[in-house]
């Protein structure tokens, strides 16, 4: 049977690019649906009616939900090229621990910087960047998360480096002076064209961010 | 070699519940070390200085935290007695689908009932029972969110029910007049040994609950 595959998607969502990255390290064929989240299709809100949000993975009729289980899913059906997560139970943990990091810490902290301002808003970035130098210290001295090849730890962090520009612009400050190897790091996954395809323009995130502070009342 | 598990844990705990029940399921002896929260031992600030919570496995000396990720683990490891997620990668993501969901809607609408009182609590109660109702809408007609045996949804949902007569108490309401199904899928759980005896005495969490409130200065 051909395989049938779509993703819902939004540009700008680091879930959806970790969905893209995934897809793209994979070969896998799909058709790309990108959703205006203002008036969301019908296909979507069938699609995952209980959290009505994009990603979403449609393989041959079925869905898949929530970023970090399409990675999975993905991994698991595509086994053979690009294994994303170790074969290992105790190194699948880990990576579980770590992307579960990435998303309870990390992408919490870095949303919470912008629908802030003033002093809120400072204290909110100086944990944020509390949080990039606990995943600096996880990383060390190896050139991935997922240690000589990329993985599912660095697939679910990367995305968020497509925003870094926004929080520099916004914030007149540098990550590069704050975490130099995780920016080495991000650096050095765009070289995947699997990343650096699945990555916006930091400019159109930028303007993106504004646009959303305005909408927020907050500039 | 034979093999070191011990669980750092804390009897009133949801989270540690669910490690209680999978190592019960899978017959896998261990070491149970109780934590005082108020005063946590060198080896839990040591094996996860990260979120320094509990429940963490220990295993030959290597440190699994997070709750989900130490069922997954243990599900790998002993992976031929009691099974707890499938082997089919679509049911596999389901299975963490709804464990998600049990995690940051469940758990937490039901957390908060706990810190807040009047009108407040009252509709974070009614946003407690509609997630219930979710649940109960997914379970259907099986016996368990695993389908015919219990399995990982399961092990990560029915640690609650041991806090269910606390909310009952406190609310003077009946979880069996809004949710029956699910009432009775908590029962048949309890008819196995692995969770009736990882679950502590409802009246105990509810006296626990009544001192919480009182030191948060909720009562």
């Amino acid at each position: 049977m051909a395989e049938e595959v779509i993703l819902l998607d939004s540009w700008v969502s680091p879930f959806g690019m970790r969905a893209r990255i995934a897809l793209a390290e994979k070969g896998i064929k799909h058709e790309h649906r990108e959703e205006d989240l203002g008036n969301k299709s019908d296909l979507l809100l069938k699609m995952n009616s209980i959290h009505k949000t994009i990603p979403v993975l449609i393989h041959n009729g079925k869905p898949v939900c929530e970023s970090n289980n399409i990675v999975q899913y993905l991994d698991e059906v595509w086994h053979d090229k690009s294994p994303l997560l170790p074969s290992d139970p105790y190194l699948k943990g880990q990576a579980r621990f770590w992307a579960d990091f990435v998303d309870r810490k990390v992408f919490d902290a870095g949303r919470k910087v912008w629908v802030t301002k003033g002093e809120e808003q400072k204290s909110l970035m100086e944990e944020f960047i509390g949080h990039l130098k606990t995943l600096e210290a996880e990383l060390g001295d190896e050139p991935y998360f997922g240690g000589e090849k990329m993985g599912y730890v660095d697939v679910t962090m990367v995305p968020i480096y497509s925003w870094f520009h926004a929080y520099e612009v916004s914030g007149n400050f540098s990550f590069e002076s704050h975490c130099p190897k995780l920016v080495a790091w991000a650096k050095r996954c765009m070289q995947h064209d699997s990343v650096s395809k699945a990555l916006p323009d930091p400019e159109k995130v930028y303007e993106y961010v504004l646009q959303l502070r305005k909408r927020l009342g907050i500039e």
